[in-house]
């Protein structure tokens, strides 16, 4: 048998289905649905995606069958109609218009009113009885179908037009009069015909295959191929064309068109919400030429008469349409409708987009209705949207001034007091005052004012730059790399874009989720973690099987990511506590020590501290587990690099200045990332970790002492490259915990464990898993080796490479799968082999972003530890993980 | 059947053959293997190997049935002796000595004359005729006993010797007399029991237990564990143990004892060579407090009378063993004699260890007197050893100086005047002079001092600092690291270690062979690349099939890499280029435009010099393949640092010298390794990879057009982390090269591939080979990315790290099989999977190395490129690899 490359649907009947999407294309496809279930659709019938690839396949030739079928087909929605293409007293006009697999809304063409010349308009007009809505019609068409399929540019009729309404006076084409649109037609042939040295083509038949060579021509324009590539759609897939005899929305004030959605989609809530024009085709709705009405007095305020009201009957067939429309595809619909002669018409109707917010009600809400199972309801919620609900926002009907735009580096919106340096930030909140912390960039010791204020803003560096990954972990907002101010630190004010020169004091307001920086304060509304969403994210854990982890460093950290549902600490960077201020010179002077005697008495300083530091980590998490990362970073990121501070370490420390700047350059490195740092601290300076082994079970020790606590702390070793680095670290580490735990007289257990975040790890994993407890797969460092690409220095070429596609995406956002991930899935393996129950799990900025947790998910680690913000995000993904795998 | 643990050996039967050093041990082997080709050699019997192995697993306990065959084979020693252990009358006297499967000299424990005591001394009295010779035994064995077997500091013994000789007033042990020892012996034994609480054992079998004892117990000595690991020997190995009767070189003037070599070990000269003494035992030649005479003629300066005319018949003895024993092994062998009243016994036989001359000598030799085959031949030179042939060295007889001690980072031999700048040795050289450069350490503005340089001293950096990298490449002495040194730019002076205060313009000269500095100069002698060694070369060349490229920027550097046998250029860094003094300027003008045509204008300045760059190489390599690689550095690295630099670059670019400084300093990276390099230079500035492209097209045409070379230029894009950036800059390459083409009129073939140095590189490599016709695998930036470890930093903690055997060797040395390896292979096998015939090479350091030129030739690459000065040793590796493999 032929294969059959064209589908009806009309009068009921449709010889297509809903899930024949990848044959019939989105629009073909829901076209025929709505057929089957009953709805009004006008007749047509659909060009199968098939058609499109043997088009390419077979250098722009169609199958030789199509000819035949397409005729057949037309013959029926002729029959139907009763009317013919180009028949001079009872025209049919169609439209033609694309629809592939996937939505790519206005990326390819559309033609409209089809079948209309010299001839057939004088039917149209005695159909219709309206000359100027026919001669209206004749030259929407010209204008269309010179542009679309004949390639001319659509100014220069457009210009035509302009110069027409200027003639006669007019501001809108609808003041235009019959004769004034007559005469237009006749302009726009003779312009075209000089334009393109040949007439513009009257036949029907002509018009028509015109037509549908344009569509399936338009599947491989730059603009299509662009978005393809942006939204990873293959090129293979082709394009459908759908042909359906046309109604008309412009033929009186009986006749209508409107866009309407089952339910709200910025709230969610359950009330059918439109607009519509009377005596109007689609392409004025969007035009917004027109101020649409409100459908019904629900929807509007007052100010519009509804069509609940001017066209009660017409209502009442639309609003029956949508509640069967939303019982059949068990979502919220996004629908378009034209009402001819009071008789309504569907054209369109596919899943609603809507905000986070209205995604979560709704999905919700259709559970309870009994529409959805709870599976879908989780289905139903992207995980990135949530990041929106997580942060305060922008009250959306505040007014607002923006001065500058840099990058969205961390979600949220936050208004304060300009502070220049970390410190004036600590200082103010201190005194109680919100601040924003502007730099010009950030570095480790700017930590504590990062903490301080309310939001951060910079002058330079990327979505991965210090800042951006500081604040994101932090839950905190921030504006990044906005090349739009310049900093001067010694005036203490910043210049914007606009001129606006903003001094230390004034108040300004930032959205992280958009990149704006604001002038003043603007109101903001909190996130809400209850009641819908919470609803939700119950589900969503009784599905995932994937736990999920906060990376945190505080007790205060710990406690927002309990809040976010976090069940443990998958990483906490021991680090960061050495830049408190009470310890910073302490640990500058073990630092700086020539031996090892100097450093044990600066780390003895250092003792109480971090044990403070862990015995509010442990009573935060109570019960769940904590994995502690030993000190990571370059000993020279804690120094001193200032004269005055320099001078101040030397007076405690009892040295020259000038020795201690010595020591200081001495300490520096080329590239610190591959340098002195990690467990290789641990093996020159194992005082250093021996310390920090101690603070840990110590505290550990005491509160189940004193408190009955259940601890297994999880000691993770970082930066290791070959496993006989973490023999040698463990060892030592065992001998420490074993003497507290001796000190203490109590029974506690703990692991050790190790990073995983060099490549070299990765590939040895089975020996390293002799030694290793767990893994923690640092995939922030390993994508920075796996691609020898440093975050810190990659501002200078990642974003052209995104732009360009090179990487598909910023490696630094989401996982490399093919590469990174391919380390990550080895060291899995191998893991395994040597230790069948070592434990897996990943820190680092891809543990919260979605797909690379569904990725971690697939390849079989125990838990995902991301910043204590997007918890909710990665528990999300990890429900669709389940879910998508079937 | 029971285990046997014990082989018998003595009267020309042996129950152990030479081949069983698993076993028995590398001397009991050959004692047994001496023994069945019928050299005399005192009988005994080996303790197996497995003992020992028993001995530890089991705790320290022998196997059952052990005493019982010991018993068994003393029994048949003491009936082929006529004497008995521990008989007053006819006492037989034993030696007991470890021997592992490897050689390790020196470190484990042995015990002479054991069989001794206040009865049994007095049958050796009346045997030997000798009381002296008697106590002196006697008491000998106390001493090495009491400190081998019972652990006793031996420096209390000695004292007491040191005391007697004192109150004698003389100063050898000759000196004392027969009743001098016996008092000795009673002042030892009494010593032994003040010290350890315990009668000296007098009991022989006591004795002898203990003795074996002791050499197992020294297996795990810590001596032997640091040699054990540091030479990779398994302590599962295990020593065996040998028991041999003791023939005596001292007991009279008819008795000798001596080593000789078969051959000369420092020459490789065909003739019998050694040492001997009359009337001693074999400490006494080794300890050298008697002045050995030659065993021959030939082999003395006449001063002292040789064996050959005082032992006439002696030395006919030893002469025809030792040309059985050569014959026997095929090799020259190191032996150890003893001469007992006018009998020859023959205590020792190993294969000796000779000069990289020797060892060249002696193998062709031997394959000329058909002793072996040239495979073996082949096999009989160690790849490293040739690097000492390759430079200049030292002449040995000169005596010399050393003032400092620094790395031996490259090696040869060089002298010449002092210079602190790399401008001033340039000037220096272009005036005739001979100088050395001095540097705190250098960086690639210093290239054109080195080349001027006879060789390079540096304080700081390690064995892959830059100057030890650069030195090496190309081929020039340099010590590195030379902590000894306090160099002073501004007095333009060193202070070395010793005082010694170096001027600019004083003469030293280095060693890179062994680090050291010395004042003056000290006369050198040549490399010598033909005769023997190019005759073994081309045995070498025959056997092997991977090829050997060279690294070489320039057409010196070719010519040398010819003349060592290149077989093609695997790698020329155009980089290195860009330093000349004569373009210097255009690269930095190219770098700081701030627009393309300004970057266009100045690489229209560089682009005839680097088709000259290019014109020189193809002519120096006709005929073989080179390959080049585009621009790699990050750019900052070409930008002037100091004011002055600065300062003239800007009036050339006519901007101030603020806003070039400010420029210069936008360009800072965090982590220029991991930086804006590579083809990431490609991507952002298409411009200089096309201008690169021009250069090396139109070279190869010119030269095909004019002089009828034959060239295929192979064009290598580094740093690629994604087939995507290879695609974009293979398509660039290949519209430039085939424009410069089709101007030319002539045919050109190219090939474009790229680098493998980034983990996601090999990760990928079945992606990347679609756009790849070949690979070039640079281990050393793989290697830092796989580990994570920068070469410039590693200096604070790598040391450490080879030294605790962290890491079993520099992975910037050696190439990591484990890690490293599995990526190169990995890339390997991914390649041939998209492509089959892929050119697959490896560049960098590793690719002269021999355990990895040996890897390479396993995994089945096509070449190694490596320095010129290295390709003779890739060339042997490679024949070794394939020698190796059977």
């Amino acid at each position: 048998m032929a294969v059959k490359y064209v589908y009806f649907f009309g009068d009921g009947n449709a010889e297509g289905k809903g899930d024949m999407k990848n044959l019939l294309g989105g629009k073909g496809a829901n076209l025929a649905e709505m057929t089957a279930i009953g709805l009004p659709v006008p007749p047509g019938f659909t060009i199968t995606t098939e058609v499109c690839t043997e088009f390419y396949k077979n250098d722009r030739q169609y199958p030789a069958s199509l000819k035949e079928e397409v005729a057949e087909h037309l013959r029926r929605i002729e029959t139907l109609m009763g009317k013919r293409l180009g028949d001079a007293k009872k025209p049919l006009l169609v439209s033609v218009r694309s629809g592939a697999r996937a939505s790519m809304p206005g990326m390819m063409d559309t033609v409209l009113n089809l079948g209309l010349n010299d001839q057939t308009v004088q039917g149209v007009i005695e159909l219709s009885g309206d000359e100027r809505f026919a001669y209206d019609s004749y030259r929407r068409f010209i204008q269309m179908y010179s542009n679309v399929v004949l390639g001319m540019d659509g100014d220069i009729l457009e210009h035509i037009l302009e110069q027409a309404k200027e003639k006669r006076g007019v501001h809108q084409d609808t003041d235009l009069t019959a004769a004034d649109l007559k005469e237009m037609v006749g302009l726009f042939k003779n312009k075209v015909k000089e334009t393109l040295g040949r007439e513009f083509p009257g036949d029907p038949q002509e018009q028509l295959w015109g037509a549908i060579g344009a569509v399936f021509g338009s599947w491989m324009n730059p603009r299509a191929n662009t978005y393809r590539k942006l939204n990873n759609i293959p090129s293979e897939w082709g394009t459908a064309v759908n042909i359906q005899s046309m109604v008309f929305g412009n033929m009186g004030d009986d006749c209508a068109t409107g866009v309407a959605f089952t339910r709200n989609p910025s709230t969610g809530e359950h009330l059918f919400f439109g607009e519509f024009l009377v005596n109007a085709q689609g392409e004025d709705v969007v035009a917004g030429t027109r101020t649409p009405q409100p459908i019904n007095k629900a929807g509007g305020d007052g100010s519009l008469p509804s069509m609940e009201e001017v066209m009660p009957e017409c209502y009442g067939q639309l609003m029956k349409a949508q509640q069967i429309l939303e019982k059949h595809y068990r979502d919220m619909q996004d629908i378009e409708f034209t009402i001819e002669k009071g008789k309504l018409f569907m054209l369109q109707t596919r899943n609603g987009k809507r905000t986070a917010n209205a995604a979560v009600k709704i999905a919700v809400d259709m559970v309870k209705e009994g529409l959805i199972s709870e599976r879908d309801a989780i289905l139903r919620v992207a995980p990135e949207q949530l990041d929106q609900l997580l942060h305060p926002s922008l009250d959306p009907s505040a007014p607002k001034t923006v001065i500058a735009k840099g990058l969205p580096a961390s979600p949220g919106a936050a208004s304060g007091e300009v502070v220049f340096s970390a410190d004036e930030a600590e200082a103010a909140a201190r005194l109680g005052l919100k601040v924003i912390l502007v730099r010009v960039e950030t570095s480790p010791e700017d930590i504590h004012g990062m903490h301080a204020a309310q939001g951060i803003l910079t002058a330079r560096g990327g979505m991965t730059s210090h800042a951006a990954v500081v604040a994101r972990g932090m839950g905190k907002c921030c504006v990044a790399g906005c090349g739009d101010i310049k900093v001067d630190y010694r005036t203490q004010q910043f210049v914007a874009r606009d001129g606006s020169v903003i001094a230390k004091g004034d108040v300004i307001t930032l959205d992280g989720s958009t990149g704006e920086v604001m002038k003043g304060q603007i109101p903001t509304v909190q996130a809400q973690l209850t009641g819908e969403f919470g609803e939700l994210m119950s589900w969503v854990d009784k599905v995932r099987r994937l736990r999920v982890r906060a990376n945190a460093d505080t007790p205060h950290d710990a406690a927002v990511a309990r809040k976010f549902g976090a069940e443990g600490i998958g990483l906490c960077r021991t680090e960061h506590m050495f830049f408190e201020a009470d310890r910073i010179m302490a640990v500058r002077e073990m630092i700086l020590s020539e031996d090892m005697e100097g450093r044990k008495r600066a780390l003895s300083k250092i003792l109480p501290m971090q044990k403070g530091d862990f015995l509010g980590l442990f009573r935060e998490m109570k019960g769940l587990p904590v994995t502690i990362r030993l000190l990571d970073p370059p000993l020279h990121e804690f120094l001193p690099q200032n004269d005055k501070d320099i001078d101040e370490l030397a007076s405690v420390m009892k040295v020259t200045a000038q020795d201690l700047r010595h020591k200081v350059e001495s300490l520096h490195e080329f590239n610190p990332m591959l340098g002195h740092r990690g467990c290789r601290l641990g093996i020159t300076f194992p005082e250093i970790y021996d310390m920090q082994v101690q603070a840990i079970m110590e505290a550990a020790c005491q509160l189940i002492k004193d408190d009955g606590f259940e601890i297994v702390p999880e000691i993770m070793i970082p930066l290791v490259s070959e496993v006989r680095e973490l023999a040698i670290l463990r060892a030592n580490a065992v001998r420490v915990a074993d003497e507290v735990i001796a000190r203490s007289g109590v029974k506690v257990s703990y692991l050790i464990g190790t990073m995983i975040e060099l490549p070299r790890a990765a590939l040895t994993a089975d020996a390293i898993a002799v030694e290793a407890e767990f893994f923690s797969f640092g995939t922030n460092d390993l994508t920075q080796t796996t691609y020898g690409l440093s975050r810190d220095d990659a501002g200078k070429f990642l974003p052209l490479y995104v732009e360009r596609e090179i990487f598909p995406t910023d490696p630094f956002v989401a996982l490399d799968q093919s590469g990174v991930g391919q380390l990550v899935e080895i060291g899995c393996v191998k893991g395994r082999q040597t230790r069948p129950n070592i434990k897996l799990g990943i820190c680092g900025e891809h543990g919260g972003e979605p797909s690379s947790v569904i990725f971690c998910h697939k390849i079989g680690l125990d838990y995902v530890s991301c910043s204590p913000f997007r918890v909710p995000i990665a528990r999300l993904a990890a429900a669709h993980a389940v879910l998508l795998e079937k």
